[in-house]
């Protein structure tokens, strides 16, 4: 953990090396992934049925064997504790109500010359979910990028989830149900996203892919990028936790390992303007790692990435919010909305003590796939605009062609195009 | 050029094919951009300096000499023609009042449970603009890449333009003037990519890059997203075409040559009902071809890429319209309205006989950045959207969280979350 003061000499080359450390390595894979989107191609069901002994571990009968059947998605959440279904739909609720909220109107805007312009929203026909196997496949995941999607108005959500040994997560499957994913799939890695784009005889081609996965996977969604869309590729995930001494230290720190438990690359930064505060969560943080499941982990994140920076004003950390950019940030502070509206970059905050970015993970609503490794300067979380594109559309009547053709004209010809200034002149008269 | 009857026995194959063909081959330049962005993060304004001497032909005196200063901007304004600049400030003021018209707004979610959610939008704080050097170097294209950042609240908004011999276009400079550009830099290639993404000492970084390039900028970006974001890497543009006989084939085949002229690999697509029409207006081509300045261009581009498809009725070239999923589409018909309503995806849309696309390329507002190659699909046109990215936030009093905190407290612990679940269960004492 590294422990930076502001009004240190060498801070600000010491907060350069934080913002510039790159947290995770990424394994070289083109050429293998290429070579198995290739076999996906050319050889469609077949070439999965391969892989997926290869990769997987498991021989299926056929290519009906890859997909999951209603029933089988039925007997697994009949299989789950009710008091976990209950929880699924409290947050699945929550999720649908809070991107319903997102949804935008057309436009239509009539226009001084007499031509009318508008802009009109329609939903992908068909997305596909990537669900990473084992101990990575969270149910929150699957509710958090296939309700979107579904508010949005897909039609078609098809969910890849690799099962090794042939084993599924009843409570993925729980998920999927609820979310209204409209096909499961027993495939995983680059095979299944080249599945996903391309299409085999059993699985249809969509136009989207989205989800966490491994190299292969980051690989595979560069690599079909243009024939479909793809969501961003996630990084480590982060937190920056602004708190004053009016918090309870355990509190902090618990959030803190909240984000450090994910993994070994995951990032956990407190900024607070007492050091005394500052000392109290380190101390709490070591005292909470030894009793943490996950504790060697977490623990290891917050040796390698933690840190506690401490500033002389809130106003110098809102500037370093800005710079670091952060996934989460907590605003644990008396008035968090005025702190809010001093930070420009930040994925998704959390206001006020009662309000650990956990809650934000499961049930409050808004998405939990958000930008990481500072890429919210620029990027946002998921949202039903993933799911969604714009036409924008031009009516124009002979008074209205009248009334603007002619700029059109001058400027088509100023850039050398003649046809383009010839349609319209003809038009013209 | 390709005739297509919906009828015939072959159309299905044939109309794969035309879905299916690349138009344009890509350059493998990648371990070259690899070793241009290298120098350039190494050496910073020195490398620039080399390598505009080594690709533009022409040696900078310094890094300062990149810069083009406001006092040039001035005179090559100065010198436009004042028709061309009131055709200019025409376009400007639509595209700036259609990209308004775009901007969202903030949402505030009071929820039963007594938390509050809410998503706000801000701009990027810088964005880049690569305006491609010599011929191709359309002063719309300026207007319509930093326009809608403009719009958006972007502060700095930093272009570059290759210079070969060191000679800058003077509407491109008046253009970027009236967008609101706030710094111009005469620099290209991936050398130009690399500086906008890492910064050099004389030109600080900024956080999205935008506008079109040849292979090496294309991959340039590519190789920078993740630092930076980058807009989509645009192909070749087309057009679809519906139309009865209703229309003058002239008008429709100079709207199909408006877009042929662009380069080769552009695609020209005519869907008729009427045959006669049809071969009406692919004559009509033929003789227009013959008197245009971009003939030759135009001409290959037609013989390779063209097509006049042949429909029994309307829904049909709906279906059709919807696979094309098409850059550009004219609804020359009686109702366009209702024909606008059964196509899903489309980058813009012109409706009426007196809509031809030219002039949504200049002055009616709507962008004409649009998603290529069936793209649209799931993509959709550059707009305000691109310059703003979104923050999702959760308020939460202590009833909000005692609400909605035992799901998330089930939740994390059956996904094996520990320091999550125990990051609420702390707060509900």
């Amino acid at each position: 953990m590294m422990k930076l003061d502001c009004r240190d000499p060498g801070f600000a080359a010491a907060f350069e090396s934080l913002l510039d450390s790159a947290r995770e390595t990424t394994a070289r894979v083109d050429a293998a992934v290429a070579d198995i989107i290739g076999e996906v191609r050319r050889e469609g069901d077949a070439a999965l049925l391969r892989l997926t002994a290869r990769f997987d571990g498991w021989q299926p009968a056929g290519a009906a064997a890859l997909r999951v059947t209603a029933e089988e998605i039925e007997a697994a959440t009949a299989g789950v504790e009710p008091r976990l279904l209950a929880a699924l739909d409290l947050a699945a609720g929550r999720i649908e109500r809070f991107h319903a909220a997102q949804m935008p109107r057309d436009l239509e805007v009539p226009d001084p010359a007499g031509l009318t312009l508008g802009m009109r929203w329609t939903a992908l026909d068909a997305v596909g979910l990537y669900v990473p196997g084992g101990k990575a496949a969270y149910p929150s995941s699957v509710l958090m990028n296939a309700l979107p999607a579904r508010v949005a108005g897909v039609g078609r959500i098809a969910m890849v989830v690799p099962t090794p040994g042939g084993q599924l997560n009843p409570l993925v499957l729980a998920a999927a149900k609820r979310a209204g994913v409209t096909e499961v799939y027993r495939i995983g890695g680059a095979q299944a996203v080249a599945a996903l784009a391309w299409g085999t005889a059993s699985i249809a081609p969509v136009d989207r892919i989205v989800g966490p996965g491994n190299a292969y996977v980051a690989e595979a969604k560069r690599q079909v990028f243009g024939r479909v869309g793809i969501d961003s590729i996630a990084g480590p995930s982060e937190v920056v936790i602004l708190a004053d001494a009016s918090n309870d230290p355990r509190h902090i720190a618990v959030d803190l390992l909240a984000q450090a438990e994910h993994d070994e690359s995951a990032q956990a930064i407190l900024i607070t303007d007492d050091a005394g505060f500052g000392a109290a969560v380190a101390a709490a943080v070591e005292a909470e790692l030894a009793t943490l499941p996950r504790g060697a982990i977490a623990g290891e994140s917050w040796r390698r990435h933690g840190a506690v920076i401490l500033v002389p004003d809130w106003e110098a950390a809102y500037a370093l919010t800005n710079r670091l950019a952060p996934e989460h940030l907590q605003l644990m502070l008396p008035d968090p909305r005025a702190a809010m509206a001093r930070v420009r970059h930040a994925g998704a905050a959390f206001l006020g003590r009662f309000c650990p970015e956990a809650i934000g993970d499961y049930v409050a609503g808004p998405n939990h796939v958000l930008p990481t490794g500072r890429t919210a300067r620029f990027a946002s979380g998921l949202s039903v605009f993933d799911f969604l594109k714009r036409t924008t559309w031009v009516e124009a009547s002979e008074a209205g062609l009248k009334a603007v053709g002619p700029a059109a004209v001058a400027l088509a010809e100023a850039e050398g195009l003649q046809a383009h200034g010839r349609s319209v002149a003809l038009r013209l008269g």
